[in-house]
């Protein structure tokens, strides 16, 4: 059974009204909210993204970003640094998914030993 | 690359410290979530769980329960009806599971066209 590859189905298409459903379908896997973590703490590049500690595959990564993007989460900006490189950077939709975030930190630092916090939000 | 399975790893095989990723090691995909809400919706009986609109394999159905049983988050009690089956519930720490449960429905209600509010929580 397929579970991934639906992030960018038309709402007419959700699996069900249900929001926790239709939220999943974009974030439900175990990779995307980490890359949505790390924009939040201030990463913006590729090579930063793809050396954060969980070692995300590279295929994984791109993928992600690509559906973040369709999805509206993500913008890319040219590279002030690099010609022909992008920067990525959440919405204001992306960015509203802090709180989600928080909540899922907060029952892991509650509840799994060997976590502990080493995130910080940037400001815009 | 293999991207589920590791749910019941113990704390010393955490992919990081961070507590985010090591809650979706554990619900980090399009289905465990759902089964938490229809637990908290009252649901208790595989056959019900089964039944919601999202339409769960059994296999993808089985394997989460026994993923959520060894993490801690349900626990089984026969079944007062029916000699031979189980019921399902949340254990305190899958209850506290409720804000970051809100938060995504929250998320999905504010963001995502065609979404619309089912969930009720069950007491205890």
């Amino acid at each position: 059974m397929k579970s991934r590859s639906t992030s960018s189905r038309p709402s007419s298409a959700l699996r069900s009204p249900c929001p926790v459903a239709a939220t999943l379908d974009i974030l439900g896997d175990r990779w995307t909210l980490l890359i949505i973590r790390d924009l939040f703490s201030g990463k913006t590049r590729y090579r930063d993204l793809i050396s954060s500690p969980e070692k995300i595959a590279t295929n994984i990564l791109a993928a992600r970003l690509e559906t973040l993007t369709s999805a509206g989460l993500i913008t890319t900006k040219p590279s002030p640094e690099r010609v022909g490189s992008v920067e990525y950077h959440l919405t204001p939709k992306g960015r509203s998914l802090l709180p989600l975030l928080q909540s899922m930190r907060d029952w892991g630092l509650a509840n799994i030993r060997g976590t502990q916090v080493r995130i910080t939000v940037a400001a815009d």
